[in-house]
């Protein structure tokens, strides 16, 4: 654990209520040339906001920035035609400090919206709530993970936070060499756990990859995670499990339908082994069923909510609430999407890590620049808000917006 | 029932693979100035979709149209971002006999999706599902209802559907009177059931409310439904239940988060009378979750899925087929949305009914002009298509899009 928080006099005040003066959103690819077992990426967008304060600092007004990460759609439309309209015009959102509080802003922008059907508007939302928790940590003057640690984890953040590198993809015609050697990229750059795609292939070639990939980490399954993405159904699912027992891999992810909660309680009574799954459940009532009805096992399972795909960091401190309550640690949670907000929250609030993607989703994905991964764990920068500022690639795409 | 389908010799052929030649779309308000429990609905929206085909009847090309129902916004961004693009890019989406196949169009519309977060472009899909359907029954020449009965209800459609007023809202300072009035104009109208909000004031002036729409339909229980919207908690729908039992109503609509299982299965161990619920569930797997978790009861009680807000009648028909498997008759369907679209399916699949709008949400509730509701009942128009040419306000709207 790091010491105690910052003082409160390394800290700012403001004097009045912040205000948001300026919202601009932009349309950026976060293609790839990859595919997993259910969709291509290759037209994948992601939508970029910028949040202006009337706050000053360095001369400048206090901007937040935001973005959704992969496997969904930049939610342009949805945001000029009801998020961003409905934020502008919220009046009140100040905290008992003067600070914008992001619950209250979650508020107005979800006013007039009726309860279910969390999917879409739920990326439009976390888009919107990164930025404005980037935008309330900058005009604190504090990293967001340790504004997160002392709000609402007693000061505590850790010292780094576990990453896994997210890969292993299918190379038609060079399928061996060409895994094997991702994989050992993976662990030339500091990682030593890797995740694999599966279910792309018939299970008798899966698993010569799988056994291939577990070469490369020194034949510890602890070291390797297998990916399905939702594409097997229970027959095939237990045929997997069947064959991957034995391995004693890290975790067999998102094996079936995400919300079919009744197959991956038939799945966990039959597999011993870690499940994952989560990064299609946006928001807490969703996760809440997993939880509920999916008989997923509190001591081992992984839980991959993605707060930017999902209502942002409110509802994920819906989530955790929920899983307290269910008896779940927040440190079963390792968030999909490998951005540096995911990144702030699994260190400020003691989750069990954070999804990386070294090879794909650039600019996007990944940490601050010249932050090393040392033993798959990395540590967390001392800037002010989530730290865009100090990955130059992503920093790029965000500076042209401030003052357009 | 009415007699066998349509002679193959009245219906038409086509003779080469019929194709999609243009799409549109335009935003509406389908605004009122009602509220419910949870939200206000006068900034409510519409999209209206036009898709022109390549077959000519009556010298013009075969158009379909579709629009969203109301509780959900226009998905003009969704639409235009993702859905139109991939249906005009579509190829070869012609059934055996040379139709559209809405199937393979709703595969084409949804690859690149992933599983789960079934939320607005459920209804981005549902408006163009709509629109191909209309399309297809057009060039068919026959109305949908007919199409549908032939084609998966061996050919037996319903000869009225059952159709209930849904309404009674709040009237502040003047409450019992107007209610009053209002549930007397349903009556009027040729309605026997009629359907009330409650959960926006407290329990002791609901109770009142209900009492005196009560009177107006003869104090017959089974002639009133309450509606919540989504907003009890356990407590207080427990509360309610204790109140409204011993009036014996046809239904207790909503009565918490449409996505809280558990919460149905409590509420349902205590409330003997039938709950409706399904409005919010866009999936069939969101829908599947409630027969799996909900403990409803398939003797009893009522799912109000939207097909116009939940990816159309292609999901439709397999959430009908889920029920199936799962011991539920399609009877017990009564959909959300007071549109034709839905109360083609009730006629055609033999659905328990339809919800109707009398006052509100013009022009997109309601039936062709001049079909008189006769005891809660409705009798389709022959026209081929779903039948927006039978009714003027709204056909004026779509009529512009064509050709445009």
């Amino acid at each position: 654990m790091r010491g105690p928080p910052m003082t409160a006099a390394r800290r700012f005040a403001i004097s009045r209520p912040m205000k948001i003066t300026k919202i601009t959103d932009i349309v950026v690819p976060i293609s790839s040339s990859i595919r997993n077992a259910f969709i291509d990426f290759s037209t994948m967008t992601a939508s970029v906001v910028a949040i202006e304060t009337d706050v000053i600092r360095e001369g400048k007004p206090v901007t937040g920035f935001g973005f959704n990460s992969n496997g969904r759609y930049a939610p342009q439309g949805l945001l000029r035609e009801r998020f961003i309209p409905r934020l502008k015009a919220a009046k009140d959102l100040e905290d008992a400090r003067g600070f914008i509080d992001p619950a209250k802003a979650w508020a107005a922008m979800m006013q007039n919206e009726k309860p279910g059907g969390h999917g879409e508007r739920s990326v439009a939302v976390g888009v919107l709530d990164m930025a404005l928790w980037d935008a309330v940590a900058k005009a604190e003057g504090v990293p967001l993970w340790k504004l997160l640690a002392d709000r609402y984890n007693g000061g505590k953040a850790d010292e780094t936070a576990w990453v896994y590198a997210a890969g292993g993809y299918y190379y038609p015609g060079e399928e061996l060499k060409s895994l094997s050697d991702e994989m050992k990229r993976y662990l030339d750059l500091g990682y030593s756990t890797v995740k694999m795609k599966i279910g792309g292939v018939p299970l008798r070639e899966d698993v010569a990859r799988i056994e291939t990939a577990l070469k490369v980490v020194g034949g510890d399954g602890q070291k390797l995670c297998v990916d399905v993405n939702g594409r097997f159904d229970l027959q095939t699912a237990l045929d997997y499990a069947r064959a991957i027992a034995p391995l004693s891999l890290r975790w067999y992810e998102e094996p079936v339908d995400p919300l079919d909660y009744l197959l991956h309680a038939a799945l966990a009574s039959e597999y011993a082994g870690p499940i994952a799954t989560g990064e299609n459940l946006f928001s807490m009532q969703d996760a809440r069923n997993l939880i509920r009805h999916g008989s997923l096992r509190a001591d081992r399972d992984i839980l991959q909510m993605d707060p930017a795909l999902s209502y942002g960091l409110v509802e994920y401190l819906r989530t955790l609430a929920m899983l307290k309550q269910h008896g779940w640690s927040p440190r079963r949670c390792v968030p999909h999407g490998g951005h540096q907000f995911a990144l702030n929250i699994a260190t400020g609030l003691g989750l069990g890590g954070n999804e990386s993607y070294p090879q794909v989703f650039a600019p996007f994905g990944g940490f601050a620049d010249d932050t090393p991964v040392k033993d798959s764990r990395v540590k967390m920068p001392e800037i002010p808000g989530i730290g865009f500022e100090a990955k130059n690639a992503l920093y790029a795409v965000m500076k042209p917006m401030m003052g357009a």
